[in-house]
């Protein structure tokens, strides 16, 4: 399987580091800065430094200057990053769905009225719920190596077999 | 931020490790073997052999006898893990936005037409989809700790300050 093909290492690749889903966190709640990051996250500077300038290098942040003296920077979410809300809901809903709703620190909710909303990944056309691995499953797409079409036509005819 | 609350941290410790999605994502294509698994994803078997031992710790793999003589054993997804899904699909998902269509070499399909289709997340109940970052927030849940419930006030504040 050549990693680099396979859309789920490319997204591991932009982020970088598992933890920097927690960075992320950050800056789609609104934080900024270098120092609100560290406070909200406790690491060292040197390792949020690192952190930062890897999200800036895939595109997925802007280091933008905010004040000319003293020189300061923000960090603010490009286009590219704020596409990863998704990702971010996606894997917060599944750790709230292992806790009773009473049990829960942190939820999603709408913003006007407050209510806690349940994510749900759906198909955009039909908006039918794509989480059964029997009817959505994943396939060769039209630049698929060699190795990928094969691997994705035996699990095909192997599919077609059982049912 | 007490990160045993937030619930992305949850996500993270219950997979493991980053890497450990190429792993998950071999076990929604339904392979359940070792030597499966270590042939497609080239890594040694004693890093395997730990990343399988996290997810079977987790709940998310079960660890099941096949044969008796000689003993095998399968990795086969619990329900837990099954319900990994929606996060394997947008991290997917966000991978192949970042291509034009053509440059795809895995998607997603319906299992019975093969029509690729496009993963968005939404919320169960009213079927709005929850990517604007202004419109669906993370909140202080029921169990938020002190910490917790400090910081989403004051986003709370800010955002209504703004409007």
């Amino acid at each position: 399987m050549a990693d680099r093909e396979c859309p789920l290492s490319r997204t591991l690749d932009a982020v970088g580091e598992w933890w920097t889903l927690l960075l992320l966190h950050d800056c789609f709640d609104g934080f900024t800065r270098f120092d609100q990051f560290e406070a909200n996250l406790g690491i060292s500077s040197g390792m949020l430094t690192k952190r930062l300038k890897t999200l800036v290098d895939n595109g997925i942040l802007e280091r933008r200057q905010y004040s000319e003296r003293p020189p300061r920077f923000e960090y603010v979410l490009t286009d590219t990053g704020r596409s990863l809300r998704p990702v971010i809901v996606a894997l917060a809903a599944w750790g709230n769905a292992q806790l009773p709703r009473r049990e829960r620190s942190m939820i999603l909710v709408d913003a006007r009225t407050g209510r806690e909303v349940e994510p749900v990944v759906v198909d955009r056309r039909t908006g039918k719920p794509l989480d059964d691995p029997d009817a959505y499953v994943f396939a060769a797409g039209p630049a698929a190596s060699e190795a990928f079409r094969t691997r994705y036509d035996a699990l095909a005819a192997k599919r077609k077999a059982a049912r």
